[in-house]
């Protein structure tokens, strides 16, 4: 109700302000025994972190996650796992003009009419910084997916800034390319075009939207629910959550509209051992004759790649001056959002939406009994011993 | 989890097959004290039946309502409503050749794969006739809302159908056109084009995909949670649960990832009494100028005007031949989805989308306290009496 | 929130007031490929209805349950499963004295302090009534379980009425003697004693309290979650549900507040293959050595039979003369709760209380991924085929 | 599901194990506005930390809370409340016999088949250490209910240690004498009793078992919904929740087996102003003439005082000499557990059953609407305007 929960069995709670003291996520319904790698974690962390590039804010957060419970000897528990991080580098004085006005844009002016009060520092609770803890839950749901007896593989790229866009790419250059420029776009050409652009709308004080593409190899058929908990209807919640947001879409998108359906549907016939290698499927399954349908059909995985993609607008904290209406005095104001901000959102956004889907995948995963505390492939450390009771020669 | 649940406060809980015994619907939360009309619950269900036009399929379904419980005297007690819509045209047989194959981009292969079973008869759970039960649902949201305090007002139309697009329209427009011919387009015009070009695509045993356009008026600020809870993060949720929804946006949706910030932004100002007339705000209110931001800042409501689009593919039944693998006799085969199925799903998608944009404002104003049964205009019957054990005069 | 959901994973909703039109239940997440048999539902709602002895009320009702969804060929689909019961024999005539008075100790001042209403047909949505939708749901969880790879049996009896206690019995005693007689007390000569009592205290107009015992057995280890999920804390939550429920204990109960630790605590062995033939504990196991903690240590499953007892108060309706509160007049009458009533609650709630223990577990064992559609007895019927989608051999 | 979740508008997330880095509780859904003393949640904390007396474990917690987020210049801002208290004094070392064995009667076994892992550090997730993390949260509900309209009061003491039954005292009583002793009884004759009982138990090397009385003054009538949100219901949950409770009762609880209907049923009367003072009534309300409901009719608050009891089982870790099973070696072991531990669990269980009070209560107030931003007591501080966006004057 409050905005603050993720997930239905792997369930993700948050706290923290831009300028809070800490930033904080609980998850509870971690399975046991995942052989937790906190380095990478922290690796996520550092992919979304301010100050990583020219083209990404100033501000000076490390970014450094404590876990204060849910392990023992590296291992996961099974119970909730707390962890924090830090706000080090918050300067709250530079907001003093929006104390009694709202930035152009921002959540400023709804937070005060929803809450009735005025959090002025950073935006508080609306600001982007509270995705940090989406990505260190995201981490954790990551290495859940990669000791389970599953090949699930999420990437993201941005492949649209302002009018430049990005040609289509394969899978395997998003994972060689993306991480490997600052814009994070998988096709090189096009993220230098990128980033001399964001250069440009940088130094006039101004900011640009755009649009980041996403796509998930190897997620086992039948994942998602009808309706309400189809596999689109939770990932639309979670990439509408994302700061910024203003679309989504999945499979032909937007496009489909002027389809027939006849050009549209896809046949069936059976896997020759061949013909899908990007997908989950053997030799003899059936297997949908092309992919437009973006890996779901009824709400529901069907074992070929979900694809979609998703568009920010342009970050309005800007240099530019613009004109507010204080409502203390009762007059307007001209006021520049100075600050340390962000040109563009979409390569940061980048780790954020590789965690939201690791997260939707593994939640879903769980409700359909697909990971097993015994299949993962984390083993009790130094207290490990035959008897494990759970095991089905030991437990009825 | 079971894709059945949407709500928080106002919870709907749903059930029903295509071609099972009856839909069914309970809401839990629903206020006490609504004067509940329930022919205009059965009005919305109309809008929705099929055989309404020759653009829809002729399954000749009366839906008429029956509600089992939660009202007394016509009022509603503040217990669940049952709702209960039976089927009356099943007809399962000319499903027979995809017992044992799945028909092309239905969900009939998904949901095997989820469930393990195959429910053969029309889709099953997986249909659109579930739709029946939110429609049921959103029409009591819908006289909650017009008895509250506030003026909130919810319309759509379809505003694409393949290559044809409406231009923009007033909201007065779509309260006045849309349900004036049988595509639901509030532009006259291009309705009357609409409804050749389906001929057209039905003649050829084809179908095609498009869009729906939708506007709310009324809607008071402050509506919406950070995050996971935001506006359109619930939104996003329920329109990616209506079956065949490929995308969705608000307020400048895609077209922003072109925008700059600077063009985007919006300033404030003060309302001088008339620069406003479409919104919640009062002379002297702090307004911004422009809605681009389609009603939503932060993820919660401006009080502007909240505006969307969802887009559907086209119907995935279609007499075309088409190929499928039977996974019986291991044998592809040629197939044809004959019935009676509709060539667009627009014009029925329109009462559909309303009562999902209903029960979510609904929903969100319940959350924040704005429906109180003591500004209900609905009063207890003959039973009414002086003594009202909630008024401020006599409780504590 | 609104006090008609129970259930996690194995969801239950319901609605209906005692003198509405019909009771109705939804179960969502039901799993699928359950050969369920509707005339074993129908057992268990004729083990609860009106009118099956001369110890309870005279109302008539068949309490017939109608399925509207969820099933295919009788077996269940993975799906919503919606079921209705017909209110036949509801007359609200009687309850004319209590339109603005409340009965004495009943619902009906607190029901109306909380939705600002009078529902006064039969105490509305507070009667008992509402239980038959509890039992149904129950009755499908009982067979999930039974399909399922545990043994799981849970079986309840009335221990006390007034004074007249029952000796301990055991589960076998429980099994057998059980339904053989009215009261539902599986010890026979106090059966006929509680019996002798109830008859008196029924001609003397009046009604009287009591307590039903309960164990389970076969419920397997780890079951339940830390805190607020613990078995404990779930199952006390249902049993308070119950209306007239004044205390719920489980293993030595209240009797615990006088022993030491050194007596109640029990030290653990292992199972020799003879030690221990009411648990689900195989030889070489360990086990603790008694089962003062009533199957439950830490608030989860130790594999010992769970076993403890609610109390619930004399019922409420009586024909003795009484005194209310008229709100409308200002003025004191007197009243008679003239109808037909339960002169005991105790022998209708026994299946109440197994209904909601089945429910508690099932909902357990589906959390802990112990339910698996492929483990479940029943098979597809006429549509079953070699190509299992989710089998291990076909699926990733 | 996993356990550490609490309250539906009121929401509290919880982690941490007894000897884990920190503990940590997150509040989703705390009203904005309300003025947050920090000491007073530091002053519950202290009630229930290790070491306050000769009676309680030695384990050296200061248990000093860190609050993260949630607040502006002391004011609540309507989004989460992270707090966190670290573990200062966790010593694992003593735990090392219990590796490879559980200890009787403890969590240990049953977490380890729940989990299949064996966290030996002092209970883990199972110690009742977790508490502090409620009665940090209860301490922030306590003053949300201060700042509210109403005059909630909610008060626990100690009315039974072993053998040793406090005599009934008066709600004034409890107020006056419960914090002035070690052992939290009210009557300070028996409280002497309990105290020299336990110094007993405690040299034998052993602990004793016991029971906690609570009444809420105050708490507005109509509170609770049906069944399964029922106010018992939702207590009940709470109850069972605490480490070692084994039973749960309101009002007459297990006594009103033995009581005839006209015997417990209450008439109805009018308060004549002087009648109910201890009672939210007012002249000429409606009220019952006696309190053996405890408050609470049909699941939802009269209005009267809401009273109950809980028992806790003696704690389980003795020094004396007790027997395990070695799941290693196959072999029993004598073992003693050896450490820190409390004698007896219900001083410290005090403030915990306050907490869960004041939480169960706010909770169901702000699900009725009782609790308003606007009516809070907290006003911003240097950033408060006259232009509240909230307020009725500017709002819609």
């Amino acid at each position: 109700m409050n905005g603050n929960r993720f997930g239905r069995l792997f369930q993700v709670t948050t706290y923290g302000e831009s300028h809070g003291k800490a930033m904080g996520v609980t998850i509870s319904g971690c399975p046991a025994g995942v052989d937790l790698d906190t380095e990478a974690v922290q690796a996520e962390l550092d992919r979304r972190k301010p100050g990583q590039s020219m083209i990404t804010t100033s501000r000076g957060e490390p970014d450094d996650v404590t876990i204060n419970s849910g392990l023992q000897d590296g291992y996961t528990t099974g119970t909730p796992i707390g962890m924090v991080i830090e706000n080090k580098d918050a300067r709250s004085g530079k907001y003093e003009p929006f104390v009694t006005a709202p930035r152009p844009s921002h959540g400023d002016y709804t937070y005060s009419a929803k809450f009735g009060t005025r959090n002025w520092g950073g935006g508080g609770r609306s600001s982007a910084r509270e995705t940090v803890n989406w990505v260190a839950a995201g981490a954790v749901a990551k290495q859940v997916l990669e000791q389970s007896e599953y090949d699930v593989q999420v990437k993201a790229h941005v492949n649209q800034v302002g009018d430049i866009e990005a040609p289509p790419v394969s899978f395997e250059e998003m994972l060689e390319h993306t991480e490997n420029n600052e814009v994070r776009c998988a096709h090189p050409e096009t993220a230098e075009e990128m980033r001399d652009a964001i250069d440009e709308y940088q130094q006039e004080g101004d900011s640009i939207g755009g649009s980041v593409y996403f796509e998930c190899r190897g997620v086992p058929r039948g994942l998602g629910a009808p309706r309400f908990d189809s596999f689109p209807s939770r990932l639309g919640r979670a990439m509408f959550a994302i700061p910024a947001t203003t679309a989504f879409q999945f499979g032909k998108g937007r496009e489909a509209r002027t389809m027939r359906g006849s050009e549209r549907n896809e046949d069936w016939e059976f896997d020759d051992g061949d013909s899908h290698p990007d997908t989950v499927s053997d030799e003899g399954d059936p297997v949908p004759v092309g992919n437009d349908h973006g890996g779901l059909q009824g709400g529901i995985t069907t074992g070929e790649p979900i694809y979609g993609e998703a568009t920010w607008h342009a970050p309005t904290s800007i240099p530019k001056e613009q004109t507010t209406a204080d409502w203390e005095t009762g007059e307007r104001k001209d006021v520049q959002v100075v600050g340390r901000h962000d040109p563009v959102l979409m390569p940061r956004a980048v780790p954020v939406v590789e965690a939201m889907l690791n997260l939707t995948i593994l939640d879903f995963m769980l409700l359909d009994g697909r990971i097993n505390p015994d299949r993962l492939d984390g083993q009790p450390g130094e207290y490990d011993t035959d008897y494990h009771p759970r095991s089905p020669d030991n437990m009825e």
